[in-house]
């Protein structure tokens, strides 16, 4: 942490901030410039709220070095980290494609779909039992029914599975029926839920909030680590924009980004983040492209029919064609397509 | 609900689009233009989820006609509403001041407090017993503790009560201690949460996501109403933009666009929005000029040591003059400070 | 300029660092941290591009710690600027109203509007001659021929003129014709343009791009200011948020930020910010409120018949009856209202 | 254009607005549905400014239903436009890579940088002689001169050259010595200067504004193509949004989503979207994986010591490196790479 004094800062304010990290047990490196003097704390910053010294006289910003995050930090773990996943894995020198119905509707609807993915190369089969809507009058979900089904399809097809959880009850259901649990976008800082993915045993797919930063994701990743869960994959599904032409921005230099911050695996969601099934082709190879470990992507039986999602769902024969159209892609990159990368 | 075709769409996509609204027992209604064919949905649209049609052929886009709220809906609800907290109210005529320290560190700290803003002329304690923080090794609350330290603050002061609640747990808690309950920015889309509030009995303040529209929060309020509590206060707390000025952008737009679409009160808090003391009293004052109910104000007896948010912090001299500063104001906007505004 | 290394630089990253600093005619002060070693940069940084270092090995980033605009910079200029327009002014102790159409339509159409906002207490005509419009089909103004209807409105009513420029040819034309010249918000960062302004002679209404940081907004002042031209006015005008309720947000707490940090005046635009006459009102009261130097209003006589703009103009009553109630809002903030004398 | 009425909108309200598009030579057709009434209009939508009809009273909103984009949208242009660029071409089929340094900084540096980046595969030459700076104080471009060496490398290399151009003079000056002018993001809307552009009869390479929608974009694009000059290539280049990891956000998204909507080809700059060196390669190949037609790369004999943009300049070892691996990822998306494309 450093602090950097106004230009002309009184010698009286540098000693009060001198003073005030030295009081909460901390050192000071004091570098006194030409135009600005800048004071260095040494030391175990846990000590102090060192954000205060902002309302110190001639104070005029504070500089952080270090990031807040530690067991989500590559400094600190230079090896890339593969996560299980029932009998698979997320990680360096596979492509593993998340794939399925935004919301599970009924059991013969997942059970086509999940044959249907798994034949195109699917490795886990997704489908939303606890559905966060904007409105309170949307399809809300099957609950813990859907999350039965999604069982019943991991034992017809060998897929894992995964399924967004939504609270603790949630969590409890989950940890009964699939493989990994996902935080979604909107819950991405919601801790409570964070702590209990944490401590739920199964891998978490963290997914970015819409308006969160890099360093708030990986904060939040902390969250669950901290907890003793270290299975975390990270999915960049868009960010908010000013632009309105897709449903979000996919922020795919998010990826390299990440590469340099992080252990962790990160996939990418071209399904939500553009929100037409047009343009889910395009970033599903451009996500590859750009190194995710994974994707995610809705696949439907019937897009005009499906409850939730059907504009930006593929349906078989699209999905079909999009997994042979990415297997050369991964290649290029090093990358096994599915069964083969476990 | 509109679908606007494509130019020189042919005559087989509008039939198809035609059909799958009348099979879902809605009417249509057929405009033929120069350039484009229009297709105007009549009747109750859930029973269709209309987003599908945008997959259909020849289909250029949808265009929504009503929101998806209604119980927050001003259409439907003309009449301004007034919500009663503890003993005093917030609405139409009244300046509800909510000031306090961002997080509950003690019993004497929140009791010197206490008195300090009521003396100022708040008629709300705030105090954050559950804190959300971004990290998960920064100070995380008192919790249940703090809770109590607010209920013996009110009975010592009369000052009504408010708190932020991040569980089901919290609000099992805060129903027993305080008067009103908060849902943070970043749960603003928890909709487990939002239900839950909803059942609380107690009325809720829901600030404003950081990337939420103004219509995403209209039907988060809608989802706590659905549940039978009509006592929502709307509190904008700036937004996330590409300025890092200032912590967030405080949207004070959305005061007047709020009062044309909901009956609901609605408050502003230039703390939090901020990010520094310094900007506190100019964004006050202009909240209470765009015709806010009340505000949110955090007060410290000693910013530079505050556990949280030290810097956006007003001591008690700062926060006295800004009160006293703010009365000809309200004034002017027909609204009485303090206490008389019961 | 700090270069914050890596934790665990190696020594020879270090040296490489401080060696290419040196050799550039600069010195450095070491600070070996316990987690990181900080290279303070000490001498005049404009001998060096101090962003190449980021390339440098082990080095993590580095922090400006000094503004790059010192002309508008308050902290080498403390007291606030008044500027000089035709025979008014803009600064501490007024509130100056700038009034007119977007477009100039027509003589008539303008002398009516002139009359009517300086009945109404504006003291600076507004009205565009050279639109600079999304789409090149949409009316592009009256150029030179609205600009002597500019002069003529003066000559009759005494108020002072200001109108956009949007090329060298038009600043030619201004010069002969108003007191003011307004770079518009798509404007701002051309750079060409604002040396021309800048070599005017005449006060320049600089307003903010839509996506530019506050520090931008200061250094295209800062090219203004450095051709020899003083007599800058910064305009608030709104930015490019997700948020579309509004046609972008006005970012009010701009104007105490921009009290930090630049001695010029600031005016907010509520009209083309929120982009709806029925915001305007409540937007105008709180630019007063959080301290603005004045307004810039758009006034016409027939909104709904307006060539451009007409959903964000005040027609004659509705500014009639603004600028009655802006007077003691104005009187609070220490501010008098219009008046030619100052 | 449709009129939406609000709910209960009286008949009165329903006429005057009836009335209102009538008297301007249009036509409408109303549809009157059980929530709302929705008025059509039809006809030649420039007689009339259909924005003014949100004053109208019971009026809720206006939805256009086409683009204000005529010359550039794929509608009615549905193939793929090809644009010649001295001895080479940007569209379907080819991968073009213009590659060269941010500034000319001296004839032998671009020389230097010319043979290296033509080695590698480059086709044009990129290299900047007027550079739009944030700060007055930067290095702002050699100008003439350095045209003049962009000629020269050309002579000597054989490679297609591209400059930025920021006023006519600098257009003037480009045409005697490049093959293709840029419009940089800044100056997106700088109509003027688009419009001189058109004037040019060089193609012209339009970059998108930091905070540019799709249709504002496209809408620039309209202004040089009305001007009657049809070569008109788009390049992405990041959009500003709130996260800082990246200098902006590279909205590859914007690759399919142009394809719909436009016949122009689209080029993707990994260079200044990102910021940094190491994120390039990544974002360059999801880039061409996306469907682009072209890349824009800085590349610099020497990064530490470049006057402009070094930290994401890649040096010739990395860029020889890149066009290896871009390679294979060409030949998968059908297109060639460098000099075979033309």
């Amino acid at each position: 942490m450093i602090v950097v004094m106004k230009p002309r800062a009184a010698q009286q304010s540098i000693r009060a901030v001198i003073s005030y990290i030295e009081k909460n047990g901390l050192q000071v490196h004091l570098s006194e410039g030409e135009e600005v003097t800048i004071i260095g704390i040494v030391g175990d910053k846990s000590k102090l709220s060192t954000e205060n010294l902002t309302i110190f006289k001639d104070v005029d910003h504070i500089v952080p070095v270090t990031e807040s995050y530690k067991l989500a930090n590559r400094k600190f773990h230079p090896e890339a980290t593969t996560v299980r996943v029932g009998n698979t894995s997320i990680g360096p020198g596979s492509l593993t494609i998340m794939a399925g119905p935004c919301a599970v509707e009924s059991e013969d609807q997942l059970m086509c779909i999940a044959r249907a993915v798994k034949a195109a190369g699917a490795t886990i089969l997704r489908g939303g039992a606890y559905k966060p809507r904007t409105s309170p009058y949307s399809f809300q979900g099957l609950e813990e029914e859907g999350l039965k089904y999604m069982q019943e399809a991991k034992a017809c097809t060998g897929l894992s599975t995964i399924c967004e959880v939504v609270s603790l009850e949630a969590i409890e259901a989950a940890v009964k029926y699939v493989d990994m649990i996902q935080i979604g976008a909107r819950n991405m800082q919601n801790f409570i839920l964070l702590k209990e993915a944490g401590q739920s045993g199964l891998p978490v797919l963290l997914k970015r909030g819409l308006c969160a930063t890099i360093d708030e994701w990986l904060n939040a990743a902390e969250y669950i680590i901290a907890e003793g869960n270290p299975n975390v994959v990270l999915c960049e599904r868009g960010i908010r924009t000013f632009e309105t032409a897709t449903r979000n921005t996919l922020d795919l230099s998010a990826i390299p980004v990440l590469r340099t911050r992080t252990h962790l695996p990160v996939i990418a969601d071209p399904s939500h983040s553009t929100g037409s099934y047009k343009y889910v082709g395009p970033m599903a190879k451009a996500a590859v492209a750009a190194d995710a470990d994974g994707l995610m992507i809705e696949v439907h039986n019937d897009p005009a029919h499906a409850l939730s999602d059907g504009p930006q769902s593929l349906n078989f024969e699209k999905f079909m064609a999009l997994t042979s159209e990415l297997a050369p892609f991964c290649r290029l990159m090093g990358r096994k397509l599915g069964e083969e990368g476990i």
